[in-house]
Formats: C-alpha cells, sequence, structure tokens
C-alpha cells in the first residue's frame, strides 16, 4: 500500500452513514453498501431512529461504540461543523461530504461556512473528500454509492467532479464490458482536490488508464505538474465540462469552480500528454479502445461487413474521422482469385457482405486476408445474425469466425449496431447479434454500437500513438 | 390520383413473386406480402414447385390466370430478359428487378444486359424500378418487403439507392415515432432514376417531407432542377453516400453510380434549398423533427433538467451544436423570488434538477416560465423517472408536466437518455422514463436518445428556417 493520504481512507475497516434513513437520499448510502457486500462495519447515524436499514442506530457518531474510520455525511450544511468536531474526538481519519449547498449555490455565508469545515477539519487531522459529490466507488472493497454498480474490479481509475457522471459512465462503460478499479467523484473539492486524485491514481498499481472529469481546477499551480507526471505514467484521458458561455456559468452553480479559456485549457492537456474528449460517450468510447486493443501503428484501415449503403456510408464516416480506407490490396485479389472466389475482381475495402450474398464464411476468408496484410494498421468488423434463412444455423460456428478475427494483434473494432432491428426475415438475427456482442466482450474485444462511435474511438485511439511518437 | 406514370404502378391491383420459394430470398418478397394484409392478388412463379407459401405456384408469368400489374424478380440476371418478354406479353405495368449483379459488378457484359434489358422493356412499355433493390414500401396500399415494417402511414416519404437504407431509416426513425407516406429503393436506376422518384415525391400529395439516400446521380442534366422543384415546395433532406475516396469506389460496386466532388456536390444541394445530411442518424433525427415541430424563429434554448455534471455537459454540447443557451432572464428570477423559490439566485439556463433536489413540480414551474419568455425561441427538456424515492408516485401526474412542456407551440425537444440505466435507487425509473418516451411520441412530441442527437437535429432544422430567410 502507498503512503498517499487517500490510501488508508480508501480502506476503512468501518463506515458511519450520517443521516442515514429508510427514505431519502441517506438509506440511498446505507443500503448499497449493504448490498454489495462491504466487509467492514456499517453504523447508521440519526437521532430519529432506533434502526435503520435493519442496523441499530445511533443518536451521534460519538455513540458508536467501536472505533470509525470513514463517515458519510448526509445531513444538512448547518449541522456539518458540529458533525467535524465529534468525528474529530472519535478519531475519523475520511469524511465524506455528500451534503451540498455550499460554496456551490454563490452565496457568501455557505462559503464561510465550507472555508470553517476545512479549518476545523485540519486542526483534527480529518481529510475531507467533497462536500456535494458521491464519494467513493471501489468494488475491490465493496464500497459504493449505487445499487448496482458491478463488483469486479477493472483496471480503469475514474477522477470525476461530478458524481451523476460517475454513475454514467460506470453504467455506460459496463455496457461495453469495462470494469473499474475506483472511481472518486469529489464535487467542491474543499480538501482533496483533482491534483491530490492525479497523484494518487498515477501511483496506483491497480489503475493502468485514468479517466478524468473536471469543471474547473481548484489548484491551478499545482494542476500543470500533477498532469503532466500521471500522463506520462499512464493514458489520461480528461472531458472538461463548462466549455462554452452556459456551461462555465453552470459550473459556477454545481461545483464552485472557475472555468479557464478553453483554448488555454486544451493546449495545456495536449502538451501534458493527456488527451482532450469533449463528451461522456466519447470518453467511455476512448476508454474501451484504451482498455482492451493493442498499441496502434498507423491509420490504414480494412472494413469487413455492412451490407449496399450501410458499407459505402461506413466507409464515409471512417474516413471523415481520419481513417484510411485503402482499396483492396492487388495481392489479395489474386489469392482470391487462385481460390476461386467469384467476386475476386469486384470485392473491395469495405469488403461488403451482401457481394458475398451471405456467405459468412467466404466473406471472412476475406476478412483473414485483410487482417493477415501488412498494409492494414487496424480492423473494423461488423457484427450481424445469419444473413438469411440458413439451413442447419449453428451459433458457435457462427461465433467462430469473429474469434479469429479478434486475434490478429492488430487493434480491432467491432460494431453491433444496436438499433438495427429490422432483420424480420429471421427473427432471431437481433438477438443473436447481441449474444455475439457478449461473447465479443467476454473475449475481451473492444465493442461499439454506431459506426461512428467505433470510428472516432479508433482514430482517437490511433491519435494518442501518434502524439507519443 | 396524379399522372405521374409512378403512380398507377404504386397500385397494383395484383403483384406476381417470380422466383418466389419457400426459402430464401423469394420468399422473403411473398411472406411479407401475405403477412401485410396486401388486398390484391399475389401469384408466386417458380417453376420448381406447387405451391408457395400456401398458395398455387405458377411455373411460368404466361400461365397466371389472371392479370398482373406489378413483377418482383428475385431470379438470376441471365433469366431476367426472358421474363421481360413474358411480362410484356401479359401486360404487366411495372417490374421491380431485385436482382442483381448486373453493371454494379463492374463486368462489362453485365453491364450491356441491363442496358439490353431497358431496351426491350421500352418496347413492351414496361417500366423498371432497379434492378439491384428492395423496391417499394407503401403502408397505405399494404406492399412492404420486410416483415414488422409499420403498416400506419405518416408524412415522410424516402427514395433510397439502398434497400438496406430504406430498412435502417424505417426502423430508426420508427423507434422515435415517425411514419412513411411510401418509402422506395431504386438501386441502380436503370429506367425510373433519381430524377423522377423526385418528380413524384414533390407532387404526391401524401408526401409532407422528402428523405433522399443518393450515392451517385443517373441522370446530371436534369437533377439540379428536379431537386429544385421538389425542394421549392417541401424539406428535402439528403445523405449522399460514397462521399470520401473509398465511399466512391465502394459506390460504384454498390449502384454502378458515378459520384462527383463532395464540394460541388453539397453546394449544389444547399443552392437548390435542399439540406446536406451526413449520416443516417443525422437524418433521422432531422426527420424527427420536420415530423413534429412548429417552425423555428432563432437560436435561444431553454433547457430544463439534467444534474450536475450532464446539465454542465449539455450546455457545452448545445452551444457546441450552434444553439445559444442564454442567462436566465431576471424577470423569471424575480417571479420565482417572488413565489418563493428557495433557488431564485441559484438555478440558470440549463435549469440543473438537482438544484430543485429533485422537485418534480418546482422544476417545471421553472419550465414554464422559460417556456413562455419571449427570450427563448425553443426548448429542451431531459426526461427522467422519479428523483428519489416518492411517497405517492404517480406515473399520471409525473407525465403531465412534460406534456404541459410541450404545449407552448415553440420547438421542443425531449432527451429520453438511453443509456442512462443507473438510476437503482428506484429500480422502475429506467421503465418509467421508456413508458414516458412512448407517451410523448403518441402526443406527436420530438424524442431523441442523447444530448448530442437533440442539439445536432435542432440546429439543423433551425438552419433550415434560417437559409429559407
Amino acid at each position: 500500500m502507498s503512503n498517499h493520504p487517500l490510501e488508508e481512507i480508501l480502506h476503512p475497516k468501518s463506515i458511519a452513514v450520517v443521516g442515514a434513513s429508510d427514505t431519502g437520499r441517506g438509506g440511498g448510502f446505507l443500503t448499497p453498501l449493504q448490498n454489495s457486500g462491504y466487509q467492514g462495519t456499517i453504523y447508521p447515524v440519526n437521532p430519529k431512529y432506533k434502526m435503520v436499514g435493519g442496523l441499530p442506530a445511533y443518536p451521534r457518531v460519538s455513540a458508536i461504540p467501536g472505533p470509525v474510520d470513514y463517515v458519510i455525511s448526509s445531513i444538512p450544511a448547518q449541522q456539518v461543523l458540529d458533525l467535524v468536531e465529534a468525528c474529530g474526538k472519535k478519531g475519523v481519519k475520511g469524511l465524506h461530504l455528500f451534503t451540498a449547498r455550499f460554496s456551490e449555490t454563490g452565496r457568501k455565508e455557505a462559503s464561510d461556512l465550507e472555508k470553517e469545515i476545512l479549518k476545523r477539519a485540519r486542526e483534527y487531522g480529518i481529510r475531507i473528500i467533497g462536500p456535494n459529490c458521491m464519494g467513493v466507488y471501489y468494488p475491490r472493497e465493496r464500497i459504493v454509492f449505487n445499487d448496482g454498480m458491478p463488483m469486479e474490479p477493472g483496471k480503469i481509475g475514474l477522477i470525476s467532479q461530478s458524481g451523476q457522471v460517475v454513475g454514467e459512465i460506470v453504467s455506460f462503460a459496463g455496457q461495453q464490458g469495462v470494469r473499474f478499479s475506483k472511481a472518486i467523484s469529489y464535487g467542491n473539492a474543499l480538501d482533496f482536490n483533482e491534483c491530490d486524485y492525479l497523484d494518487y491514481f498515477a501511483q496506483d498499481p491497480e489503475t493502468e488508464i485514468i479517466l478524468l472529469y473536471i469543471e474547473g481546477v481548484r489548484d491551478g499551480k499545482r494542476f500543470p505538474e500533477a498532469l503532466k507526471k500521471a500522463a506520462a505514467v499512464k493514458p489520461v484521458l480528461i472531458v472538461k465540462g463548462g466549455r462554452g458561455n452556459a456551461g462555465t456559468r453552470a459550473t459556477v452553480s454545481h461545483t464552485a469552480s472557475l472555468a479557464g479559456s478553453q483554448q488555454v485549457w486544451e493546449a495545456l492537456v495536449r502538451q501534458s500528454g493527456a488527451v482532450n474528449v469533449s463528451t461522456l460517450e466519447d470518453l467511455v468510447d476512448l476508454a474501451v479502445a484504451f482498455n482492451f486493443l493493442p498499441p496502434a501503428t498507423g491509420r490504414k484501415l480494412a472494413v469487413l461487413g455492412g451490407s449496399g449503403g450501410s458499407s459505402v456510408l461506413s466507409a464515409d464516416q471512417c474516413e471523415e474521422a481520419g481513417l484510411e480506407v485503402i482499396p483492396l490490396p492487388q495481392d489479395i485479389r489474386d489469392k482470391l482469385k487462385e481460390a476461386g472466389s467469384p467476386i475476386w475482381d469486384w470485392i473491395g475495402n469495405p469488403a461488403d457482405f451482401s457481394i458475398s450474398m451471405g456467405d459468412h464464411e467466404a466473406a471472412f476468408q476475406i476478412g483473414y486476408l485483410m487482417a493477415e496484410h501488412p498494409s492494414f494498421d487496424s480492423l473494423m468488423v461488423f457484427v450481424h445474425g445469419p444473413w438469411r434463412r440458413v439451413k442447419n444455423f449453428s451459433l458457435p460456428n457462427h461465433l467462430q469466425p469473429y474469434k479469429q478475427m479478434g486475434s490478429f494483434n492488430k487493434p480491432t473494432v467491432f460494431v453491433y449496431q444496436e438499433m438495427r432491428n429490422q432483420e424480420k426475415e429471421d427473427e432471431t438475427a437481433a438477438k443473436i447479434r447481441m449474444e455475439l456482442k457478449e461473447k465479443l466482450i467476454e473475449w475481451n474485444m473492444a465493442v461499439y454500437p454506431t459506426i461512428n462511435r467505433a470510428a472516432r474511438a479508433l482514430s482517437g485511439f490511433i491519435g494518442f500513438y501518434e502524439n507519443r511518437k
């Protein structure tokens, strides 16, 4: 374990949930912790109840019999100073303030209260996560803040000023098979700020890729160095919230941060070796690429599948995303002709699946030749169900070629086209495509719901390696 | 009924499916026609079978007892000349050639055959849709080419060189409540070409908005005028497939069209008063806007809902799409203060839902003030389930404010955030959001699955009205 001050706080042996109740948000922290299988002791604290969530409730932190390492506060802002006192006397190490309505309101008295809380916490040596945030998601320790958060740990670390964003990223990325080492929502960054979290995740052996959602920098002096240090050792992907006029205004009322000029920001991120990302969707898609793909070597792309107009448009979208959909090399045509393919002179890149008239095996023979060919740096493969009514259809046989396409140690993205459910000729086609998606994830492959998203992610991923050179 | 030559062909009293069988694609045309409830007579033609799809099958077109208005061909290319002869003698008016492997292969003998077919058809006065296409979807006549295509007619007309694209657009747009007057996939455009279809849809009283997916123009001389005439009377939204290098190559092998320079193309479309669109997703999203929204008057947008980071990012994405997320007008704040709102000085635009602490009614009171205010030209509303555990939750009560938000006669887009299913505090929240989506569609409102898609569609829609000025 590292000696970063967050390390101890992230491994609490006991957690008190102050303001817990069987309804409302206090219960919202208690119930997920109970359901997740957290191994430490959980203490609900609320003077109004004898029992909360089936556990004995304590009227105050001081009334808890054993030691308390970590406290989650969901009581009103006006009561937090007293809570800090009580925590100090109890020897609490970490305090997560879900409690909001502090400096983010833009009101002076709320800001002053926040400062006073920090001062008092420092006197007691208590470290604060928040306020105005959802706190910690740490699957290895089974610390969660929502029911249904995955319990399998992964290699992505997520730092986010917004708790909503943590919930969304964990859920969205989870649908594409990505799992997290830990995620921290840090809100107003009163004590630990973005630099502390970057330092922590940079040295954290459980984290291989760092995602950052940030609205405003709290420690502008330290930030460039912290970012540079982190990006030197791990890919760091950053979404800046509050880029425009309205966003800047919203940022202030959301987490009381001051947003800087967008141009200056983007230059800073680029020079640090980190990656600028625009939307949460792009962030998820890039995380999928970094999570599953081998390093990229170039932009020349082979596209296998799609049919008719969707194949034509897939080439447009890949090129517009900055990928190079080069013509099919002549020596591949020669090999196809030799093998007796009736479409050797007609098929191209993209290799339109309808030209193979639904012959799954013949289509993939072309795919393998493309995958093996040194001209192609990466591959895009469309996932489809059986083309028409196939006699003797077997799902394992249908699946096998996809597995093989993913085995060439080139960045390979699979597009499962979630919205394409018009294949009514065979009503099981859509279902098979989704089963196939799940299998591909099981095989550690990068899957995307649309061509556009796959193309953008692949292009951004390649860009990261180009910038390293 | 108009005297456009397509009109009669689109209202056949009988259809022969040549090459029909109980397996394979021939059956694929027969079965959907049988299932759709097509009111005319259906004749399967195939010398190999006595019965197909439970109907008596005829060995040749000439063996069919009654008159035949329309023929769908799914026999091999080499047999089509004979079929044309037979159709000519039978008095067939329209021939849809699903049959492919003509000029799109790039092979001379296939191109020559295509020309011969056209020549022979002209001698007999037979008009051809295709070859290499899926043909007609016309819900009023219950003519379909896939099972599961919606039977309710709508006001969108779709012209597409690719049949795959018709299937996708009808399916995708259908999920957002859009229905079609008719859609025609026309492939290689051997006889009727893009200009004929534009002329037809321009005068078709059943069509109010025209979508066009085109890979290459067959009649370059006539096209600018045909496009201009259509765009003068109805919105025309165009996706050009084969924009880049690879797409141009793929276009040739898909529908044997020659693609022109992309810059020239875009200028031509713009000058005609039509709208350039990049992807099928954008086409669907714009079709939703044109289908449901009242005319746009400007770019000033009020955003209601979202919470925390997602609210901040929604403003960024709207601004980056070209919308103006202006500050909340002072007189709205004054009204809120007067009404005793505790957040009158804190809430802004976007009106972050979490600042209202989940008070649905209070949040919408702000929404109504925004909707009524003359500063705002259009509205974006986030669809969400109950915020937390709500006592006495009632779906109709929850729904009512959304209906009201859509009643201000300003372009209003609803974002239902399909991927946000992490609201595990209340597991019914995601389900409620989807029910809400269906209700909004029932109420003729424009719904979108993501902020980005809603913002892009709204911005494009406003741009159409700006260009009209």
